[in-house]
């Protein structure tokens, strides 16, 4: 048993409370006790009166953290993401959208091996790690590859499908969703298709009719871009989110990823199917695609989460510069400077997050819940003063505050350090071997 | 003296060339040598070959520094802020503008002494030592607290005049303005205002009076806001760029800082009196003032830079973050992926902040330049592969990646340590307990 006493405790369960008084005890994968110890200060004595019901006999702790006074709460859910394209970081930037995708993008990926697959993926996952992400939805091809080093490294992934004209079929789509959702502890798959554009429409409806067989949501791109979105109408008459619910796609729910042109007529839609949006804002800023209107989806009860994108179009995998830009720019947008507070920013980087990817024991800090935990450096300039620690993380945190990540009680990275199994000097290596081969 | 040797260096001074086979060395506060070490490994029979003539007497090194392939720069210039701010710090985030200045700030500020100046000012400068930030143009009251915090920590300012109608005198800009352009080889002093809508007609003439005597160039905000702009134009029938051209403010240029709302016409005159814009990204935003038009400023060849603002408004001081964002909200703002590219962001944070607040002798990497230095871990998920040094700095950078700040040839931050004459802890608890007295 793990055990972190004096620190501040932030479960995410009750309305954004910092606990100064709790202790959190991890048994193998799980949180088994969340509460005060009595003398707040962590003593065996105070342990033991945490205790339920004050048994007699104390547990026994095989490493016991002192927090220092920091911060422990849920880690962060990275709810869209391309892991292995981090190949592709920094080389092709400052292009016009098409020009990047079509020129740049496309033909690289053309070269990928599982091998490939499976480095690249390594690399995000060491980048999630100091930024204190402790899953991700990841939708890329080859999920052996992908499912492979998230296993390996001990990270957790909800694999996504990315079923389209050009890639995969209804069996492996089939297989695949049978496949990783009895894979490993770590590794679950939801359905998906990579976006209307790109799949025809006898291909969607067999996505919708998968999903009804098996009473499962449905994921994927919408409405990322304007263009998409006029396309969609001159094909449909409708926009793709119109389209989509209209085929059947959402009768069990799921997701979009982006949702930045969605008119209010989409979000209704939206709202009634019961679907997560998972908004990019690095990614549709740096691609100049729009501000998505994250306000008006609160103002209407419509459930946020927040993702990276592939490191080819953000360019890094942090939630921390996500945070800031999903309240930021919905500022801009609304040009309100109390648009979008804080919280509903944590709350969409931690539970919003889980929920979206259909992880409801990763959401918290309870008993029961998975261990994936973090704790923030408050003791860093820019985590001080600590009038509020919730403005704090959102508005100045950065990686530099991840002093430790944990995934399913595993110790992954704690002061700089990685526990993944491989030192990430030869992952560098290998991708940098890997890379200079396709370039 | 002490040397680098080993890595990349960026000097900022040759189109962004990442030079694989230079060292630098530093003696005392200046660059001594910049160039290539024979065999490029740094062994002191390169050394030697390196020396000027091949001189046969060999330096002696008190410190050898390894890069191990990191890369050497110039450091980031923090070309506009308000240090001591840092004690508002996620004490009055998600407000609307007016509320947040009149109900939180100005009430809290008019509690300030020197002493909590001195402190709060200490907080924000360890913050800038972790971001790769060696140089901030500080506009706060209390000049003697605020420069006697940069020289007891070793750090570089330009302190910028406040002049309003509430607060300062001209004799008093005067004096501040010889007195601390002759206090320390770290401190300097600029005149500017508050900003038009704070200051009267009369007083503005005088200020402008006192730089055509000095000839000196005049900074202060402008343009921050739409209102601002209206009002101005209500006053004086012209923006607040066409009014304090026309009363002779910018004879010896200047500056102006946000500028986020000017027309083509404030542009024109930007240009031709050679006033640096120094764009706040961060703070514009969560203010929700706007984006500045930086594509259009730069098609008239404006020399810009970045600032953080102060910590009140953005609230971190992280030129990472705000170099993202200058490029993203451009992207968004001319809706082209192309727009602002990294490498004229990069530029602006570094030797266009340098130039904007009169530090010629800062701004790059050359010899008998002030060795304001920062050394960026390029062993790190975010950095890898490394397709782009400039793209991944600017895309993906963050302080996770400053492995060192140097100001004036002494090392005030290595490996997460501070090296400025006090343990940051003490820092800490000093500002806490200081704004516990005043909330």
């Amino acid at each position: 048993m793990l055990r972190f006493y004096n620190g501040k405790v932030l479960t995410m369960n009750d309305e954004m409370t910092i606990h100064k008084d709790y202790e959190v005890w991890v048994e193998g994968s799980q949180i088994v006790y969340v509460g005060v110890a009595t003398d707040g200060a962590g003593s065996q004595t105070a342990v033991s009166n945490a205790c339920a019901g004050g048994n007699e006999k104390l547990p026994v702790f095989e490493r016991e953290i002192d927090l220092k006074g920091n911060l422990l709460m849920p880690g962060f859910k990275n709810a869209h993401t391309h892991s292995p394209m981090t190949f592709l970081r920094s080389y092709a930037d400052d292009l016009p959208l098409q020009e990047w995708l079509h020129q740049q993008v496309f033909p690289m990926e053309a070269k990928l091996t599982p091998e490939m697959i499976y480095a690249f993926t390594r690399l995000a996952i060491l980048e999630y790690l100091t930024s204190g992400i402790t899953a991700s939805f990841d939708m890329y091809v080859e999920p052996e590859a992908n499912a492979g080093a998230n296993v390996d490294m001990g990270f957790r992934t909800v694999l996504c499908g990315t079923i389209n004209d050009f890639k995969d079929s209804i069996p492996e789509l089939e297989r695949f969703y049978q496949t990783y959702n009895h894979y490993h502890p770590l590794v679950r798959y939801q359905l998906g298709f990579h976006a209307e554009y790109t799949t025809s429409e006898v291909l969607l409806r067999d996505v919708a009719a998968l999903a009804h067989q098996y009473q499962a949501p449905v994921y994927a791109h919408v409405s990322e871009t304007a263009q998409e979105v006029e396309q969609c109408r001159q094909r449909y008459g409708r926009s793709p989110i119109e389209f989509l619910s209209d085929i059947g796609m959402w009768q069990y729910g799921g997701g979009g990823f982006h949702c930045v042109h969605v008119s209010d007529a989409d979000m209704d839609i939206i709202k009634e199917k019961g679907l997560y949006v998972v908004t990019n804002p690095a990614s549709n800023a740096k691609l100049a695609s729009g501000i998505a209107p994250i306000t008006a989806m609160q103002k209407k009860g419509i459930p946020l989460a927040i993702g990276t994108d592939g490191p080819a179009s953000n360019n890094c995998l942090d939630m921390f510069r996500e945070m800031f830009l999903v309240t930021a720019l919905a500022k801009l947008r609304e040009e309100d400077a109390a648009a979008c507070p804080a919280e509903a920013v944590l709350a969409m980087a931690t539970c919003g997050g889980a929920k979206a990817m259909g992880l409801n024991d990763c959401d918290c800090i309870a008993e029961g819940k998975q261990a994936d935990l973090i704790v923030i450096d408050l003791q860093q300039p820019n985590m001080q003063p600590e009038h509020n620690l919730i403005k704090n993380l959102v508005y100045s945190g950065s990686k530099q505050n991840v002093k430790m990540t944990m995934i399913a009680g595993k110790i992954l990275y704690e002061d700089g350090q990685f526990f993944v199994g491989e030192e990430p000097e030869k992952i560098y290596e290998t991708v940098a071997k890997m890379v200079d081969a396709i370039r």
